[in-house]
């Protein structure tokens, strides 16, 4: 142990180093006034995939690619056997930033770069993972590479998927030469960890350098149309409407007050709403909304789904309206590895960075991987809580604090073998 | 009086010959699929006002033209001075019916032809007014033409209004041949009688033939903007939330509990609501919606304003979130002349039809009228309470009903004087 610990203290980040791959890649793809568009599988994310497997190679890893996209390098250890892995993606949305994904790659690539720096060989093979469409921009589902590896959705059916271009998964792969020969799911996985920024304001808010991420929110999409009848705003007294504008803007306060009420982790957001025929002098006729709900608890996620539908029921029904549920999306919460979560924990306050445990709000590739490992991530703050966004940003000593925690994850892991005495 | 009743008795309504001249107008700007589009001083209310103004002089009537195109057919009584005059509007909205303003015009004219019929002469002059613009549809304000017959909108100021085309109210008189010689306001109006369908459910579903109507609501407009902050709906705690979005809809279930408290006939619509970006798994950075309250009495009108731009406020700074209010439109309500409202109700009880008091949700030239002369308006039910649609619809029964009583209405005001012993 006080080996491994000496160990550690010779494989040192270089931050430079990290900053200078975050600017190369954020280069691929940049968009005039800032941030960066790489949709999966158009040219953009070409280009970046060739950037970073070109890096792969330089670092002396094993680079495979398999029938999804997925980008696997791989450093070999003493002995073979499953890799500890880090990972992300590096497609982004239409106004994407520097960070989203890239940071959980180019950090992977950082440690890599640390322990050939230190000659430092570990008994596990360590591989860095880059994730094919994470984003779901251009293609649905969003997390495939990751679904796809831990056989969360066939491969066939993945390839199958038309992109809102009209091209399927299949065609975009060819097309830019990343239908790769290795097969999915390969290598299995020792344990699995994830760099990312936040994407929210908790971290900075309470002034905190390190999430350890316990597990990400279920979640709970719905589309809901109310049907009235649209009338004269002047001329129909309140008792005789059947107004659906009411229905649908009474539910958003629901589902509002509902949240609070849960309190916890639970969210409640109506972020769309639209009004027929949307005229000031118009009792609206009909209207359409969208109810997100999200908690880390399955049991917690689907009381307030319950509560929130037969609210919005019974508020049709009082109005003499009707309703049309149609679910968008379902994902039930995932829980990470206790022991990952302590690492996590432990790794950062070793470092005597701050830290706390808090679910992660949107989803990551970490987790589809939990699925078949056990699976770490590693928050740092969000500049004001902004994500997919061109002003995206995380400051650079977050960022070091962040990799570094990483580092000693990861080299903790892979458990470092001591150089041979010199 | 005898004598008169005799009279009355002689003038007969020809329900035919309206149902004609009114299918005939409603060919003009005829919609494919139904419904009628003729917009104030488009080439198709020309059309229009051309229909009308041949008929008017097919019946003996003296045509003047006013400088904002106000038509007024005069009818010559026994003796010289103000008369009594019924009219209302031959414009509509972009998918008017046949019946909004055209029933108040033709069914004067066929008060008119009746007398004609009759030979009966009046102590009074008779008039049919059509007013210009009143649905605003095209140039705003609406009530355009009688605004400014009764002075209330300086000449010069209404020519100059632009359209929603660019073009003005005075060019686009011209291009249509009716920017006429005739002074604005003239002829003084002895009484003004206006039967309009209701544009409400009310008479409907009462089961009731006629509304006399006992004035017209005040009316206040308002556009409100909230501006708060855009946010991941997953990754942003409840707490740390400036939900435009929320505000907006909390206010429209704060405006509708207002004028349910409020009873009486105080309405109050949220008809429009539009969030940004609206998405939905974002929370709204930035909501605009519109507030229509009207209430027949202004102090109340006021009451409803200041507690609903109170209650708004105040869930705005609850929320972290700005407000910004602008007011659209707002008038105060216009009490009808009470023995005219009497009058409306005695004719239509004298006819046997069932009748009762009741306020106008709507605005209509009468408003205006009332400020210079004693003012009713006979009310006839529309069909679902639907208007400003294709589908508009009164039943044939009802709109002869309401002809009956105009009728009875407008020989009783001109003083009809009974024909020479034959």
């Amino acid at each position: 142990m006080t080996t491994t610990r000496r160990t550690h203290q010779a494989v040192r980040l270089d931050w430079p180093r990290l900053r200078a791959r975050l600017d190369a890649l954020g280069r691929v793809g940049a968009l005039d006034g800032g941030g960066v568009c790489r949709l999966a599988l158009t040219p953009e994310d070409k280009a970046g995939r060739d950037l970073v497997v070109g890096w792969m190679r330089d670092l002396g890893l094993h680079v495979t690619i398999d029938a999804i996209g997925n980008i696997i390098g791989l450093r070999p250890g003493l002995e073979d056997g499953a890799p500890v892995m880090a990972g992300s993606h590096i497609d982004t949305v239409r106004t994407g930033g520097l960070y989203d994904g890239n940071l959980g790659v180019l950090a992977g690539l950082e440690v890599v770069a640390a322990l050939n720096d230190a000659g430092v060989t570990t008994r596990r093979p360590l591989a860095v993972g880059v994730f094919t469409n994470e984003e779901g921009a251009r293609f649905a589902p969003d997390m495939m590479g990751s679904l796809v590896y831990v056989g969360g959705l066939p491969l066939a059916e993945a390839l199958a998927v038309e992109g809102i271009d009209g091209r399927t998964v299949g065609d975009a792969l060819s097309a830019i030469g990343y239908a790769g020969p290795a097969p999915v799911g390969t290598p299995a996985v020792h344990a699995f960890v994830e760099l990312h920024i936040e994407q929210g304001p908790v971290l900075e808010e309470q002034g905190i350098a390190i999430g350890a991420v316990e597990g990400v929110q279920g979640i709970s999409w719905t589309d809901v149309i109310v049907e009235g009848t649209s009338n004269h705003a002047g001329t129909t007294p309140m008792r005789l409407r059947r107004d659906a504008g009411y229905v649908a803007t009474a539910a958003a306060v629901v589902v509002r007050d509902l949240a609070a009420r849960m309190g916890g982790d639970q969210v409640a957001t109506v972020g769309a709403l639209e009004l027929t025929p949307n005229l000031i002098n118009v009792v609206p006729g009909r209207a359409r909304f969208t109810l997100d709900l999200r908690n880390t608890d399955e049991a917690r996620l689907q009381a307030a789904e319950q509560v929130a539908f037969a609210e919005i029921d019974r508020l049709a029904a009082a109005e003499g309206c009707t309703v049309t549920r149609r679910t968008l999306a379902r994902f039930e919460p995932v829980t990470f590895d206790l022991a990952m979560v302590d690492r996590v924990e432990a790794a950062a306050r070793a470092r005597g960075l701050s830290v706390r445990r808090m679910p992660s709000g949107a989803g990551h590739d970490a987790q589809m991987m939990a699925r078949v490992c056990p699976t770490g991530m590693i928050f740092v703050p969000s500049a004001g809580g902004i994500s997919h966004n061109v002003t995206e940003h995380t400051d650079d000593a977050h960022l070091e604090a962040g990799a570094s925690v990483l580092l000693d994850l990861l080299v903790d892991l892979a458990e470092p073998v001591d150089p041979a005495p010199g």
